[in-house]
């Protein structure tokens, strides 16, 4: 009989299988960062407007992995 | 037999795999992150607009990560 | 045995495999942003004409983004 | 016993898998939109015609996502 | 025991894997029409010429698209 | 007890599995009709001799995604 | 029991994994497709004797193709 | 009859399965690290900004490794 | 009970599955003929020395695709 | 039932699971000594500062598989 | 039970997940092949020794293929 | 019954999972090796330091190698 | 019950999977073949020198190979 | 129940599956042999100094194919 507990056990294992997703914002925050520091060396004088947009592209790309944050803390709270 | 417990177990384990789209919109935002900054280290003089049009295109890369996440909450809150 | 449980339980099962689907527009869209953003960098002038084409290119490949948000709501609401 | 309710089951869950293929038109009419907006970049005076080919190239590639699509609803609809 | 609506159930299954297939002509007929674009863009006048052999591409390209589209449609309407 | 529908339904099952072959001819003709774009943006006057090889090379390339229609087709229709 | 239907049923299984062997010539025949357009776009003088080495290339690399065609053949008509 | 016994287990496995993420940053930031190595040698006067900035950028790109031991730990000490 | 007839079986799954090996030659030998007619259209003259070493390199390239067959052939008709 | 050796057991199989994530932070790292090497054959004079900013980042890259070390022990010592 | 009947059709089994291996110089010696016919048509006058390096190349890439074979055919021939 | 067999047998099980992380190392640190050879090829007179700080990175990628290690050892001596 | 047949079963099958191994050395060792037929194309002069680091190189990459070849003996003869 | 010999089939099982670590160090190996010998044809003078870096960074690599090695010996002879 597939019962509460079956329930519970799935919700935990989908949390764990929603946090795969954080390798894809980790692969792209660090290709964004390897262009940031690429573009300040290369032109030291832009390096406060090359952080900022930098940042508000990673801060951009960081929600997906938020998004998954935010369902596996449901399934496990509220769920599990 | 299938009953209440599996359909709730299968929405969450659904909810969980939804998710995993979230790797696709966290890779591409980061590139054009990436190419941001480079752009912007290149011409400064520019970095409003490069924000401006990087920024659009990253909100809109947002979009099926935001699908996931609405379709990951209904299975969690109506489904299970 | 299969009973109405089971079909429930597919469809929700299979709602959550449809959106995965979604990490494909947001590794495109966010290659179309890069490339955007570059251009922009590149040729501030032209920053409308490379929005409205690139916004439009976005656009279409979302497409098959919401192929998979319509398929998971109508297994969600109309089969499970 | 395999019964009705197994066929169904199936039948949503093949509907799921085959929206899959969503992510294929995704990258692949994102990669267009990328190099639509580098070309209109380089050369605004021929964005009219750029945009043409490319709406043309990106609509026949929607094409199989489409036909997941139809696919999908012939599996929910007719077989479910 | 294996009987009619397992037959059936393997079909519809089938159907939906069959699909996947789809995903290839995505991405190499977007890989087509970002070249058209970036062709268009750096010689305005063959337009024409590189659309038609483009078009012919991309035609050709469809094919097993379809083969897949086919064979799910004959395993959806002959076996299940 | 493993009987005629369990062959029949492996029959069906792997028509869908050999049909996934497709996406290999997809992804490669889709490359070779940017290639063709490319070779025509460049080089106009022979647009007729880079359509006719690039016509021959997928026209070869098409093969083994008829081969997997083919074997499709035998499993479909004199195995299932 | 293990019996003869499960012998066929492997037997057409197997054949439908053996096809997935395809999508390899696909992409490599593409590549050569796409290489040949290119380089007859480059010197269209030598359009025979690349045409002909394109075709001896693809010929060759269609082999491993014909090989797996071979082999579901003998496990569906002899095997199953 | 699933118990206690079996949410603990898939919450340890799903703990587990959570910490396959942290491949994703490991590689990015691994990126960051070789452009930033790039970059100072190359302009050796901006390793202090270089530095900075890589840092940062590391920095963010380390959230979803850190969200999934968040959730690992979450899952291992409160629900199992 | 396990029989000659899971034995059997098992021989033919195998069968189909050593048959994936055939990708790696189809894909790199795609990769040499590109080269091929690479070379030849870039020098025309040195076609005839150009397809010696292509060929010989697809032949020896073709020999691990030719394991395959033998294995599966043996499988199938030694072992099933 | 699910006793309390099966958590043990998936907390076992989660470590070992847990650790498979080190194999980002391997060819991230990697990439950043190559990268290093090769700055520092270009620049010898500034072999100090990009030692100093390589291993930095390393350093930094290495925390996802810290984290997943840490969640093995975890999951072996304190729940097995 | 496990009897001798599951042993050798695990032997048969593993054989041809061992000619998978074939896939990697498969593709290997057809970047060879490819480079080798580069080679050949940049510098002609040393395809001799072009020749015989890449032969030797090959030859010992091929290897790992041929152990893949040696293990297939002991299980097949020694254990089944 | 899950018993301390299943225990054992999953640690044993795990152990050999958690080597596979042993891949990333392996392809990173041969990057290294690569990019040191090529340094040394353009700068011999920097070879000491050029062996130096490949020799620091390659060490520092090696942790995570070392990790699974030590947790396949801990598995295999203190929990099988 | 597991008796040993299972236990010869699982080494054969082991066995199998471990030769998987093979095709990293496979392709490894056919991109040394590709770059020393370049080397060689490029400068015959030094075609000895190049060739004996070569055959060096290729030599080390087998070693992996050949681990998996005595671990795939070792399990057939001493455990199977 | 799981007993002795469900002990030792997964530790035979662990050891190939550790094998699978193997193609990593294959891969990048072979690698740093194409740069080496790329190396050696531009500078044959330095042929002495890059086969030491290079030998020296292979060995380095080769590490984790042994760790792999270690634990599958471990496993097979005393875990089975």
């Amino acid at each position: 009989m597939f019962n509460a507990e079956f329930v519970s056990g799935m919700a935990l294992l989908g949390a764990g299988i929603a946090m795969i997703a954080g390798l894809g914002p980790g692969i792209g925050q660090g290709i964004a960062a390897s262009k940031g520091a690429e573009a300040v060396g290369r032109n030291p004088e832009a390096a406060g407007k090359i952080r900022s947009i930098m940042v508000l592209g990673i801060a951009l790309a960081e929600t997906t992995g938020i998004y998954s944050l935010i369902i596996a803390l449901i399934l496990i709270f509220l769920k599990a």
